[in-house]
C-alpha cells in the first residue's frame, strides 16, 4: 500500500503551486489595469459597450440567482450522499467546496466576461486610432485575464484542498469539480441558447425578412447578438475550461492516490503549477511582431511556447516528484517515464487536434472548399457536405483521442487509468492559453460589431476588425476541439474514479464481473448512455429554434409598431429582445441541465452500477463524435459562408450566398449551442456517477440492500426528467408560428 | 451439459419446417401468377416500364457480377479462417452456405424487383381501368411475393442446415448468414446511392434549374429515378430482412445450444416456421374492404392479424418444444415461459416501433406539423426542427429496444442471451407481412411516375395512384423503424454468439475480465465502433453528393446539346443516366463495404478480442440511434414537404414549398442511402467478428500466439481502409463543382 499522508517535501512543492495560482491571479490583475487603461472611443461607442454591459451582466446576474436556489438543494444533497473514505467532517468539506467549486467557475465566467464587454470597445477605438497591432494586444490580454483566472483559481482550489485535507482531499476535490462543472454546464447550455437565439432570430428577421444588414442598429435584436457572444463564447466557455481543468486535476488525485500515494497526487498539482508559468510565458509571447506572416502567427506561437516549457519542465518535475519504483501490477515503465510520457500524450494531443480542426474548418483547406463549391447547387448541397464533413472529422478526432487513451494504456500498464488523467494534465498546460485564444474570438466580434453600429470608424480601422475577427473566428474554432479533446480525458479519467470509488466501496472485489460486456443489461446501459447524448443535442437544437422564434416575433413587432425605426426616427428597444432572450434562455436550459443530472441517478440506482459504468462509456464514445461532428460542421459552414462574402461563386447577395447564409444558420445552435454543452455533459454525468456510486452500491450489495428504496429514487429522477421534457414540448411556439396550437404530447400518443 | 443431438421428434419438427417454408415459396409463386396475368396497359406505359425494368436489371447484374469476385475471395478466406467447433468438413461446409446465403440474398433481392418492375405498371393499369380496390391488390402482393421469398429462403436455409449438420449445424450458418449479410449491406449501400443520386440529381437539375416538375418525361433523369426505387427501396429492403431473418435465427440457434442443446435450436426454427404460415394469413387479410377508413386500415389489419396468429401458435409451441425444467443458472422462469415471454417481447416491440416512427414522420401529428410550420422562416429552420426530431425520436426507439433487451435480459436469467436472440425472432414472426409492406411503397411510387410520364391516366385514376403512394409513404417510413429494431436485436444476440465463441476458444475460461469496461482498451474500443457508424454515415452522404453531382452534368449537357427536349421533339437520352448512376454506385459501395469488413478485422487483431467486444457494442449503441435519427429526420422533412403541397402555408410554389424543398432533399440521402445501410452494417461487422474471433483469439493467448502476425493482419486491414478512404476523398466532384480540382488527400494534410 503506497504512503498517503504528504511528506515535508510534499508539502513544499504544494504550497508552491498554491503560491503560484496566487501569482496568476496577480498576472491577470496586472492585464485587466492594463486593458481598463487605454481608450474608450467615442461617445456612440461608449452608449452601445455599455448597453452590451448592462445586457451581460444582466443576464449572468438572474442566472446566478436562479442558480444559486438549485446550488443550495445540492449542498444538502451532497451532505446526505455517504462519501467512500472519511467521516461527517469529509462529507461537510465536500459540499462547502461543491460551493467554492460553483463560485469560482461563476467568477470565472463571471470576471472574464466583463472584462470582454469593457475590452470590446477599447478593441474598437484602438483600431482606429493605433491600428492592427495595439487593437490585437487588446483583445489578446482581455483574453488573457479570463485564462490566468481559470488556471489561478482551478489551481487554487485544488492545492488548498490537498495542504488542508491531505489523504481524504481527492473525496473534498469531488465536491470543487462538482461545483465546477454543474454552473459551467448551465453556463455553456444557457449562454449558448441566448447567443444563438439572438443570433439566429436577428439574422432571420432582419437579413431574410427586412433585407437589412448584420449588426445594422435598427435591428431591435443586434444588442441581444453582441450580449449572446459574451455570454456564450466569453462565460460559457471559460466557465468550461475551467471545470474540465478543476474536474481533471481531481481525478487525477484520485487516481495518483491509488496507484503511488501522496507522490502520485503532488505530481498533477506541481504540472499544473507548471501550465500557470508556461501559459504566462505563451501570453506574453503572443506580441504581434512585424515579421508576423498572419494574424495566426502571434498566437500560434503563444500556443507552441507555452506547450514547449511545459514539456522541459514537465520532464524535470517527473524525474523530481514520482518515485523510481513502484510496486503496480504489469507496469511497462518506472513510475517517472510514466508521468512524463503520459504528460507528453497530452501536450501532443493538443496540437494534433489543433492542426486537425484548422485542417476541416479553415477557408483555404479542401473540405471548406468544397462546401463553398456545393453552393452553386443551392442550400441542399450545402447542409449534406456539411454534414458529410462534420461526420467524417469527428472520426478522426475521435481516433486521436482513442489512440491518446490508448497510449497512456500501453504506458501505463496496472496504473493505465492514472496514465490517462495525466494525459489530460498534459493537455491542459496549456489552458491559459487556449482560453486566451479563445475570448480573443468574441471581443473583436463584438469589437467590430459595435464600430458598425456606432459608424464611428474610418475604412483603415473596418478592415483592422475585418483582419482580427476573421482571427477570432479561426481561433474559436480551434479552441473548441481541444475542449472537447479536454472533455473527453476529462471524462475517461472521472470513469477511472468511478471505477475505483465502486470497487472500495464494494470492498476491494474485483469489478470485472459487473462491468463486463457479457452482461445484456450492460449493452443496455451503453445504449442509454449514447441516447443521452442524441436527446440532449436535440433539445438544445429545438431549445434555440424556439427562443429565436419569440425574438423574430418581438423584433417584428417593434417594425410594425414604430414604424420610424426604419429611417432611423425612432430607436428600437433593444432591452426588450435581451430580456426576452435572458427569460427563454434560463427557462430553457432547465430540461437539458435535469436530464445530464437525473439520468445517471435514473440508470445507477435503477439498473445498478454495472449498467451505469456502461452507460458512462457509451456516453463518452458517443459524445465524443457528436460534439466533434456539430462543431465541426458549423465552423465549416461559417467559413464557406465567408468563402462565398469574400468573392467566390458571386460574393454577396448571389444565390450562392443565400445557399451558404442557410448553412450558416444551421450551423448557428450546431457549433454554439449544443456541441459545446456536450462537454460539461459528459463530465457532470461522470461527476454524479462518481457522487452516487458508494450510495448505489449500499443499496445494491450487502446487509443494507434496499431494492425498494433503489427503485423508488431510480423512478423519482426518471419521472423528473420526462416530465421535464413534457414539459418543454408544450412550449410549442416554433420559429415561424403564427400562433401557439395546442400541444399534442408525447406521451400521450407514443406509447 | 444438454444433449445437442436432434431427436427423432425434433426430426419431424425440423422437416415440417423445411416443408413449410418450400409451400411459402409456392404461395408467392402463386402471387406471382396473379400479379403477371393482370393488364399491362397501353403502349406508352409499357414503353416506360420496360425501361425501368431493364435499367433495374442492367444494374443488378453488373452488380452481382462486380460481387461474384468479392464472394470467391471471401469463400477462400473462410476455408482458412478456423472454426471454433469440428473440423476441415465443417469448414468446408460454412464456406458453400456463405454462397448459398449470397446467393439466396441475391435471389430475394433479384426476383423481388423484377416482380416489382412489372408490377408497377400493373398498378398503374389498374388504377385506370378497375379503381382503387384492384389497384391496391396488385400492389399489396407484389409485395407480398417479396416478402413469402425473403422468409421462405430464409427458414430453408437454417432448418435444412439443422437436418444436415445437427449439431454444428450452428458453425456452418455462420457462413449462411454472412453470405446473406454481407450481399445485402452491398444491395442496401449500393441501391441507396444509386437511387438517391438519379432522386437528388433530378430534383437538382429539374426543379431548381430547368422549372419542370417532378417525374417530367423531359429530364433525362427520371427513368434513373424510378429504377432507383426499386433497386434501393425493393431490392435493398427486401435483402435486408432476408439477412437480419437469417442472422437472428443463426444467433438463436447457436445459444439455444449452448443454453438447451438440440431443443433450444429448434424451438427458433419452429417459431420462424410459425411467422411464415403467420404471414401467409396476414397478406390473405390485407385485402381493403368496403368499411375501411383509410388505404392504411387494410394494411395494419395485416400486420396485427399476422402477429396475433403468431402469438397463439408461439404459446403452443413454446410449451411442446421447449423442456419443462433446465439446469441454467439465475432462471427465474422455466424455459418454456422463457422462450414464450421473449417471443412475446419480439411481436409487442414491432407494434410499439410501428406506432411511435407513426408518431414521429406522420403528416397529421405534431412533430411534422411543427416541421411544416417552420418553413414560414425558410430553409434553415425547417433542417433545424427536422434535426432535433431526428435526434429526440432517435432515443425513444432505442429506450424502446433496450428496454426489450433488457426484459429479456430479466426474464433470461443466465440465458439472457438467448432470450433477446428469441425477442428477435419474435420481432420477425411478422417478417413476411412487414416486406410486403414496404415493397407496397416503391411499387405505388413507381406506378405514380410511370403513370405521370405516360399522360394516359385520367383524373379518377391519377387520384387513386396519389392515394396509394401517399399510403407507400408510410409504410415504407414504420417498416424502416421495425427494419431497424430487427438489426439491432440481430446484432446484440450476434454479440452474445460472439462472447460465446470467446469463451469456446479460450477454454470455457470466464470473460468477465478481458471484456470489462474497467480496461481503458476496452473503452478505446466502444470509441471507435462509435467512430465507425459515424464515418460509415458520412461516407454514404458524400458518396450521394458526388454521384447526383455527375448526374447533374449529365443533364444539363443533355439540355445543351438536345436543344428539342425541353418542346418534345427531342427524347432525352434515359439510359446515359442510368448508366452513370450504376457505375457511381458501384464504385462508391467500396468504401463503405471495405470499411464494415475490415475495421473490425483491424480492431480485433489489432488491440484484441475484449477491446472488439467493446467496438462491436459502441457500435450497436451509436448505430441505432443514429440509424433511427436518420430515417425519421428524412421522414418527417418529407411529409412535411407533402404538407405544404396539400396547401398549407402557402403551397406549390410558395417560399414555404422551397423551404420543405431543401429538407426534404437533405433528407433523401439520410432516410434512404446512409439510414437503412447501418442495418447490414451492424450485423456484418458483429458476423466478421464472429467469424475471426476464434482466429484472434489463436494469436492472442495460448501456445500459438503470435503477436507479429496478427499485428501485420491489423495493419493491413488498417492500410487498406485507410487507403479507400483515401480514394474516395479524391473523387472531388462535388455538386454544383465546375471542374475537378487537384485533391488535397487528407492525410497529407491532416497528421
Amino acid at each position: 500500500m503506497p504512503d498517503n499522508d504528504l511528506s515535508g517535501g510534499d508539502v513544499v512543492l504544494v504550497t508552491a503551486a498554491l503560491v503560484v495560482s496566487l501569482a496568476a491571479l496577480v498576472f491577470a490583475w496586472s492585464l485587466v489595469r492594463a486593458v481598463l487603461a487605454t481608450d474608450q472611443g467615442t461617445t456612440r461607442m461608449r452608449d452601445i459597450a455599455r448597453a452590451v454591459q448592462e445586457g451581460a451582466g444582466a443576464y449572468l446576474r438572474r442566472q446566478f440567482r436562479t442558480l444559486a436556489v438549485f446550488a443550495v438543494v445540492v449542498f444538502l444533497l451532497l451532505l446526505v450522499l455517504p462519501v467512500s473514505e472519511g467521516g461527517w467532517g469529509t462529507r461537510l468539506a465536500r459540499a462547502v467546496f461543491f460551493l467554492v467549486g460553483a463560485l469560482f467557475s461563476a467568477a470565472v465566467g463571471f470576471i472574464g466576461m466583463t472584462l470582454a464587454t469593457r475590452g470590446n470597445v477599447r478593441v474598437a477605438a484602438a483600431a482606429q486610432s493605433g491600428g492592427y497591432r495595439p487593437s490585437f494586444r487588446i483583445a489578446y490580454r482581455t483574453g488573457g485575464v479570463c485564462g490566468m483566472i481559470t488556471v489561478g483559481l482551478g489551481l487554487f482550489g485544488a492545492s488548498l484542498a490537498l495542504l488542508l485535507f491531505d489523504e481524504t482531499a481527492p473525496v473534498v476535490l469531488e465536491g470543487f469539480a462538482f461545483g465546477g462543472a454543474l454552473l459551467a454546464m448551465f453556463m455553456r447550455v444557457g449562454g449558448g441558447i441566448f447567443t444563438k437565439a439572438a443570433d439566429v432570430g436577428a439574422d432571420l428577421v432582419g437579413k431574410v425578412e427586412a433585407g437589412i444588414p448584420e449588426d445594422d442598429p435598427r435591428n431591435a435584436a443586434t444588442i441581444a447578438d453582441n450580449v449572446g457572444d459574451n455570454v456564450g463564447d466569453c462565460a460559457g466557455m471559460a466557465a468550461d475550461l475551467f471545470e474540465s481543468y478543476a474536474v481533471t486535476l481531481v481525478a487525477a488525485l484520485i487516481l495518483g492516490q491509488v496507484f503511488f500515494g501522496a507522490d502520485g497526487m503532488v505530481f498533477p498539482i506541481v504540472v499544473a503549477g507548471i501550465g500557470v508559468l508556461a501559459s504566462v510565458v505563451g501570453i506574453l509571447a503572443s506580441n504581434p511582431g512585424k515579421n508576423d506572416s498572419s494574424g495566426l502567427a502571434p498566437i500560434n506561437r503563444g500556443f507552441f511556447t507555452s506547450a514547449v516549457v511545459s514539456l522541459v519542465l514537465v520532464v524535470v518535475a517527473a524525474f523530481t516528484v514520482l518515485p523510481g519504483v513502484a510496486d503496480v501490477p504489469d507496469s511497462v515503465v518506472n513510475p517517472q517515464v510514466l508521468g512524463f510520457v503520459s504528460v507528453l500524450i497530452g501536450i501532443v494531443l493538443a496540437a494534433a487536434i489543433q492542426q486537425l480542426t484548422g485542417y476541416f474548418t479553415e477557408t483555404s483547406r479542401k473540405p471548406v472548399r468544397d462546401i463553398g463549391r456545393s453552393s452553386l447547387t443551392g442550400a441542399a448541397t450545402v447542409v449534406l457536405s456539411g454534414i458529410s464533413l462534420g461526420l467524417e472529422s469527428a472520426v478522426y478526432a475521435a481516433l486521436l483521442i482513442g489512440g491518446a487513451v490508448y497510449g497512456a494504456f500501453l504506458v501505463g500498464g496496472g496504473a493505465a487509468l492514472y496514465a490517462v488523467a495525466l494525459a489530460g494534465c498534459g493537455l491542459l498546460t496549456t489552458a491559459g492559453v487556449i482560453v486566451s485564444m479563445d475570448t480573443f474570438g468574441p471581443v473583436s466580434d463584438n469589437a467590430q460589431g459595435i464600430a458598425e453600429m456606432s459608424g464611428d470608424i474610418d475604412e483603415d480601422g473596418a478592415r483592422v476588425l475585418t483582419d482580427l475577427d476573421a482571427v477570432g473566428n479561426t481561433t474559436k474554432a480551434i479552441t473548441k476541439g481541444i475542449a472537447i479533446a479536454t472533455a473527453v480525458l476529462a471524462a475517461a479519467a472521472l470513469f477511472g474514479s468511478y471505477n475505483e470509488q465502486v470497487r472500495t466501496a464494494l470492498g476491494d472485489v474485483d469489478l470485472a464481473q459487473s462491468f463486463s460486456l457479457v452482461e445484456p443489461d450492460n449493452v443496455v446501459g451503453a445504449i442509454i448512455g449514447a441516447a443521452v447524448v442524441f436527446l440532449f443535442s436535440g433539445l438544445a437544437i429545438s431549445a434555440v429554434s424556439r427562443a429565436a422564434g419569440r425574438v423574430v416575433f418581438e423584433v417584428r413587432e417593434q417594425f410594425r409598431t414604430r414604424p420610424g425605426i426604419m429611417d432611423y426616427s425612432e430607436r428600437p428597444d433593444y432591452s426588450a429582445v435581451v430580456d426576452i432572450c435572458t427569460k427563454d434562455s434560463l427557462r430553457e436550459l432547465a430540461t437539458p441541465g435535469l436530464l445530464a443530472v437525473l439520468a445517471p441517478v435514473a440508470v445507477g440506482f435503477g439498473l445498478g452500477f454495472g449498467p451505469l459504468a456502461a452507460y458512462l462509456v457509451g456516453a463518452i464514445a458517443t459524445g465524443t463524435l457528436m460534439a466533434v461532428f456539430l462543431a465541426n460542421s458549423g465552423g465549416a459552414w461559417d467559413n464557406a459562408k465567408k468563402m462565398v462574402e469574400d468573392g467566390e461563386y458571386g460574393g454577396k447577395g448571389s444565390e450562392a450566398h443565400a445557399a451558404t447564409v442557410i448553412g450558416d444558420t444551421v450551423g448557428d445552435p450546431f457549433k454554439d449551442t449544443a456541441g459545446p454543452a456536450i462537454n460539461p455533459l459528459l463530465k457532470v454525468m461522470n461527476l454524479v456517477a462518481l457522487l452516487i456510486a458508494p450510495a448505489v452500491v449500499t443499496l445494491s450489495v450487502g446487509e443494507d440492500a434496499n431494492t425498494t428504496v433503489r427503485l423508488l429514487i431510480a423512478a423519482a429522477a426518471a419521472l423528473v426528467v420526462i416530465g421535464a421534457v413534457i414539459v418543454s414540448k408544450r412550449r410549442s411556439v416554433v420559429v415561424g408560428g403564427a400562433s401557439e396550437e395546442p400541444a399534442d404530447t408525447l406521451t400521450s400518443s407514443a406509447t
